[in-house]
């Protein structure tokens, strides 16, 4: 027997017939002995039409997030209502419950909530009974009682979280993609799926821009122990475990995957003068508008004049935040100019196997370089390499680094 | 100032534009220090969408009452963060309230639930703060905190229910007709507007037929004391105010209104020998299936072989669960036949007044003769006079006898 939290997101239940082939999946899944709690989103496209019904009355709604909350609460409240029937009528007891009746407590800070602590004593009620317990994903309650959503990726938020809570076995993500691959499929056609990959090296990866698993929902898993199985909501097989370390012996390759991100901006303030307090002057003021800067690279312009060349990335969607910033603070240090460049990607390894095998990034230089791709900046945290390159090379860099380090065909 | 309640029906806030127009009029109408609570229902056929949506899942949803009330509740809480945002952005201060937090304490019977207890502390902290409260009507808690809905006209009685709690001074009902008539203006077009109405005679205008009101609500208005003021949601005018006594001397007329419904079925058991326990025999095993008799007539048929005939009315709705019943306690009484006429339907007059004034009945009965209206069953209550006729004359015996009471031009 296994307690197992099951997590499926909007599109696996976006009518009522795909409700009812999730609950009919489930249930040819479940052994008698299981303990089965379901988070599942709202229906489809039901958020986007709660949000249209709101753009009516102004063009703003979220300046209330309070009502939005109230509003798109029942965008869940909803499927875990039709979700609980589609078991009933296939002849299992099962239970709704909003996030506030399965415990979910959160900060008040509507429409970003976090997970303050959950009380699962409901849950376990009605495990108890027999039921399978079907949970709103992407919502709780604050101390008032009033309900609070999550943020984006708040269902895999509440799964993983839950799961924590219940003590389960495991928790199983299911997703339009059969698992976590070893790089973009649509951008490496030969990546291929992982067996396994440990929590910190999916938060690296996730960091650096692989797309399927939330960073909070891995750092919730990591945090309470929770093995998270990603899978595929439309195929039986198993897909990828995130775990603290591997259970099987995956000598084979150094590195667990190549993750690349191409919505990035590099920003480069030249010709600083270089006293102390340059770095902090600039960083600080993005601190405070909430920009986050990935890699730095500050290099001598002038050694003789002592000036300095500031290079950093941020995420392209924070430019328009942060250029008149960096420009403001660039007027302040007299440097000589601001360059700003937005036709350039990342393409990073991950792999918590390099920090014993030296030379790993040594062939990933070398593989880009045989491509023909230049590399900008370079940067390395303990189980990544990170190299800046042009935009239109990203398909060529991932292709190449990924032949380097996999290079057998795909298994999967 | 005063603290109002304030209740709109699903069609007064069936779309953005008539949700934003009801906040509009809220709005001018309200007075600086006016506290407002405004109770509301789900948006025009959301709730009909909702269930559709459960249809199609299982062709019974109501099988499923807990659930059908996790599904169903989502409608008012739509309406409420919508009618927020309304007020918002019309620059008033506003929050919403499902009923659980207004603190609608109900019983768990699901989709038929009743109120138990209200504690409006939320409520009242929210008011002092300066906002319009916006409340889900239909709807409040268990014990449990799950969701329970009130059934039908339950959005009037949470308003009701709802003013008792805070001591307000009135619960206005918006509805799509401007106060309580003297008698159905689509049956009787010299029908008038009454100022006023006590609720005990609104409680024998609802029994005996009369739509505007449901039974709930204005029992709960007679038990906390709140005036209830019925009024258009189309103008601006005053209604027909629901109270304890008269505030004017309105002595004109000795009768409040006159009443009808053609949802009658007529049964006749005949036949029956005497003996004590046979209406018991009859009755009892129709109130064990929740069939409400109302007239009763019994006759002798045959005083030598003591022989009797039973006669009674029931909902036509009824009817599809009493005629077996009935049938087999025929039987077992050895009656010689069961009758049943569907072609029937009831008149009444309501009045306090007639207490203090005799020969009501005999005019009642004279205005129908002189019709050409032949009468099959009379019953009587304290404050009313009811008749039983063939249902195709129910317009005829309607306005004759509305002209017999109310003879003068209507004055609304």
């Amino acid at each position: 027997m296994g307690r197992i939290v099951k997590k499926f997101g909007g599109s696996s239940v976006g009518s009522t017939k795909k409700i009812l082939q999730v609950a009919k999946r489930i249930l040819a899944e479940k052994q008698p002995e299981d303990q089965i709690v379901m988070v599942v989103s709202a229906m489809g496209d039901t958020t986007d039409e709660l949000i249209a019904l709101a753009k009516e009355l102004t063009p703003a709604p979220y300046q209330y997030p309070r009502e939005m909350d109230m509003l798109l609460s029942t965008g869940e409240q909803v499927s875990i209502a039709l979700l609980t029937m589609a078991f009933r009528t296939l002849g299992h007891p099962a239970i709704s419950l909003t996030g506030a009746l399965a415990g979910m407590k959160t900060n008040s800070v509507h429409t970003k909530g976090k997970i303050l602590d959950i009380e699962p004593q409901r849950v376990l009620e009605e495990l108890e009974k027999g039921n399978i317990v079907v949970v709103a994903g992407f919502q709780g309650a604050d101390a008032l009682g009033d309900p609070v959503t999550l943020g984006r990726g708040g269902s895999d938020t509440s799964a993983v979280a839950l799961a924590g809570a219940l003590k389960a076995d495991s928790c199983e993500i299911f997703t339009d993609v059969d698992g976590i691959y070893s790089a973009d499929p649509r951008v490496a056609p030969d990546a291929r799926r992982m067996q396994e990959i440990t929590y910190d090296e999916m938060l690296e990866m996730a960091r650096l821009g692989a797309g399927v698993m939330q960073l909070r929902s891995v750092e919730m898993g990591k945090r309470f122990h929770i093995p998270i199985h990603v899978r595929s909501t439309f195929t039986t097989q198993s897909g990828t475990m995130i775990r603290e370390a591997y259970t099987m012996e995956e000598k084979e390759f150094v590195i667990r995957g190549v993750a690349h991100d191409d919505k990035v901006a590099k920003i480069a303030v030249l010709g600083v003068p270089n006293h102390p307090g340059i770095a902090h002057s600039i960083f600080s003021a993005l601190a405070q508008a909430h920009v986050d800067v990935d890699m730095i690279v500050q290099s001598i312009r002038n050694i003789e004049k002592n000036v300095t060349d500031m290079v950093f990335t941020i995420a392209s969607d924070d430019l328009v935040v942060a250029k008149p910033i960096v420009d403001q603070v660039a007027n302040d240090l007299n440097a000589i100019a601001v360059l700003i460049e937005e036709d350039v990607a990342k393409v990073s390894i991950v792999g918590a196997g390099m920090l014993g095998s030296p030379g790993i990034a040594s062939r990933m230089f070398g593989a880009l370089a045989e491509a023909g791709v230049n590399i900008d900046v370079i940067s390395t945290s303990e189980i990544s390499v990170s190299c800046l390159i042009k935009a239109d090379k990203i398909k060529t860099a991932v292709n190449a680094i990924h032949a380097e380090f996999f290079p057998s065909k795909p298994a999967a």
